[in-house]
């Protein structure tokens, strides 16, 4: 514990002219669900936060991304008072479905996890909410910071985080860094290479997804094994629909007109599910390839990395976002704890525990990707043992249970 | 259904003399524990069996196979009254261990199933109880039989199987052959290429087992995950110990002198297990591969596969001996049914009931033989998967249940 004196004087509260001077106790990189909520939660409990985020509101709101909330990521936004607009408009689902080769059937979700539910609301609607609260709050976020870089993260002195707005440098103080600026972001490069460890996985295919407002297939999901590939009908709200369809990773989104796309999605959910489509003109239409990936240790000396800049899942089983809920609820605990009492028992803990849950979500992605899609060396064997698990998914009571306790989301490690 | 006619007359009773003239009802290839529970089960419902294996019963006895069944095998075993030494001797187990680098905890077979548990009682055993009691059944059965061949499986005249006997020519006229000769058998190669397919998964490692007479690690299973390799702790009795380590295809048992077998079980079976290992000198030592193997259809016109003729499972779970017994419980109700009746629904069943239960053991088998061997080819995100899998097992009683439930087998299909 040689670093624990210098952690001494990094609980006391700032002074108003510290927090003016661009002083804070934790710097947030990245304005995006693991930022955003990780500012919610340490603002409720009274630790400073500034969050800089290189892109514009505009654009973070905007970005089409994951679509299903876990039952820890809905009630998070109720804790935080975040949830008027969730509970009027989020679809809350107690099941899904999966298709083999054109068979239905149907998971209970809430009977096998004791009332445990997903509930779908996009990602930019929960980017809205938390831009709004954190404006109505005061939580200070710099858009359009250009340059992020990360200084002095484990050294004597206290980490300062720099960036240019507009060509003038900036300068901000902290106790500590919290990088949740993605995979792409600045964060997770500025723990060394002797440090930091990372594990990979590419899929050899992508999802072609579209975005049309016409009603959704079904009140439910529906995810498809078939012989053809992968496909996943899924929605946004009554009247917007979100498919995907599996593809190669050399297809191009304009090689797939809206009419073959409904033709190829139809065929692959079955006849049952593909009688409920309701077709019409897609307004957002594009290919997205799958990895895993985690990066290890979650803190490097006074930086922390949470959501997509230490882990990323494909997203068959929508756990990207909610693993970032996850993670900073954890760091949220473990920062507070500090401000509050001292201890650095939390954060000491922040990276075993986190990474303890990550990699059963990373499990979790990968079994069911690799249960749900068309492998391009995939021989007879594999493609049996599909249809056995999935043939033992629909038959086992307690095989329902386990999928159905990963999908809602595993109890958080504290 | 324009086969229906040729079975009308199969189902009389057969006169005394035509046993004598060598004909029966079902012919039965090999006299395993597939051929041999299938000749107990009918001979039971008054339906005259005929048992033709090419070796001598000293080898079939002798031959070290599995020792763990699963509770519908220890079931048929007492419903057919051949279950008096395994009541005695069986070493009845409510739970097993996982170790993960060395860290070993335990899952309750029993509370994870409602009650069921697995036994552990050598194959060889089984096969003394059954050769004893068909003796005494007086259930016929022909050793060393030579070149048997099989005729007129599906055509309009009645199966005949054919051999020679100390060089002497020899005929049996049936009503239905059940090929109960294993892998290599000859029943399989019966059915036309053209209507076979087969699905087979070669692992890149095998398990090199030793038998010793000194007392067992513990009262249960080991099933041991280590950064060297797979180990297994099983046991025959209080004072006959089976191990395994996994080993590399080009080792051979002579690589493995007796200690240093014992150094490396002790190391991946981990401090707590290690510590428990009582030495002493194998008087068997031995390397098998490891395979998964289906072939479909397991019924051909008037031929029923059953056991390894039709399939294989590499040994982790110990389902093969046990898969071999839930075919012949579906199969010898199908063929009492038919005899009885006159319906022949289920045999026309039989081939997709088994299958469905089958691949459901080839997925499990597969699944464990995954989750608890080192692949060469493994990189670190593998790795890392295993060990979540292992550590969401460790705390997920629904994953508990599901591994327990496929651990004391699956429900029959019937």
């Amino acid at each position: 514990m040689a670093r624990q004196p210098i952690y001494s004087h990094w609980h006391k509260p700032l002074r108003s002219w510290e927090e003016r001077a661009l002083r804070t106790q934790v710097a947030i990189i990245g304005a995006g669900p693991a930022g955003m909520f990780l500012a919610h939660l340490l603002h409720a409990a009274g630790v400073a936060v500034v969050v800089i985020e290189q892109r514009t509101r505009s654009y973070v709101e905007n970005r089409v991304r994951a679509g299903v909330l876990e039952q820890i990521t809905a009630d998070l936004m109720g804790r935080l008072g975040l949830d008027r607009r969730l509970r009027a408009e989020g679809l809350v689902h107690e099941g899904i479905n999966l298709a083999l080769d054109g068979d239905i059937f149907r998971i209970d979700l809430a009977a096998a996890t004791g009332g445990s539910t997903v509930t779908v609301y996009g990602q930019q609607e929960v980017m809205k909410d938390l831009f709004d609260a954190a404006d109505a709050r005061g939580i200070s976020i710099v858009w359009n910071a250009e340059g992020v870089a990360l200084h002095d993260l484990e050294s004597e002195r206290r980490p300062v985080v720099t960036w240019t707005l507009g060509g003038v440098a900036q300068r901000l103080e902290c106790s500590f860094v919290a990088g949740c600026d993605g995979y792409h972001g600045v964060s997770r490069s500025a723990i060394p290479a002797d440090v930091l460890r990372t594990y990979e996985r590419v899929y050899p295919f992508g999802w072609l997804g579209i975005l049309a407002d016409v009603p959704p297939a079904g009140h439910e999901l529906i995810y498809a094994n078939h012989a053809h590939g992968f496909a996943l009908a899924s929605m946004r709200s009554p009247t917007r629909s979100r498919y995907y369809i599996q593809c190669t990773l050399d297809e191009k989104p304009e090689d797939w007109p809206d009419e073959r796309f409904w033709d190829e999605l139809c065929l692959r959910l079955g006849p049952q599910g593909g009688a409920a489509v309701t077709r019409g003109p897609s307004f957002e239409k594009s290919i997205a390839p799958l990895r895993s990936f985690v990066a290890e240790p979650m803190r490097w000396g006074r930086l922390f990395l949470a959501g997509d800049a230490a882990h990323i899942v494909p997203p068959t089983g929508a756990k990207g976002l909610n693993l970032a809920v996850a993670d900073v609820i954890v760091l949220a605990d473990a920062l507070t704890v500090f401000f509050t009492s001292g201890s650095t028992a939390g954060i000491d803990a922040y990276s075993a525990r986190a990474l303890a849950r990550v990699w059963k979500a990373e499990r979790f992605s990968w079994w069911y990707t690799s249960v749900t899609h068309r492998f391009p060396d995939m021989d007879g064997f594999s493609r049996r043992l599909q249809m056995a698990e999935l043939d033992y998914i629909r038959t086992s009571p307690a095989a329902q249970r386990s999928l159905a306790e990963n999908y809602v989301g595993l109890p958080l490690v504290r």
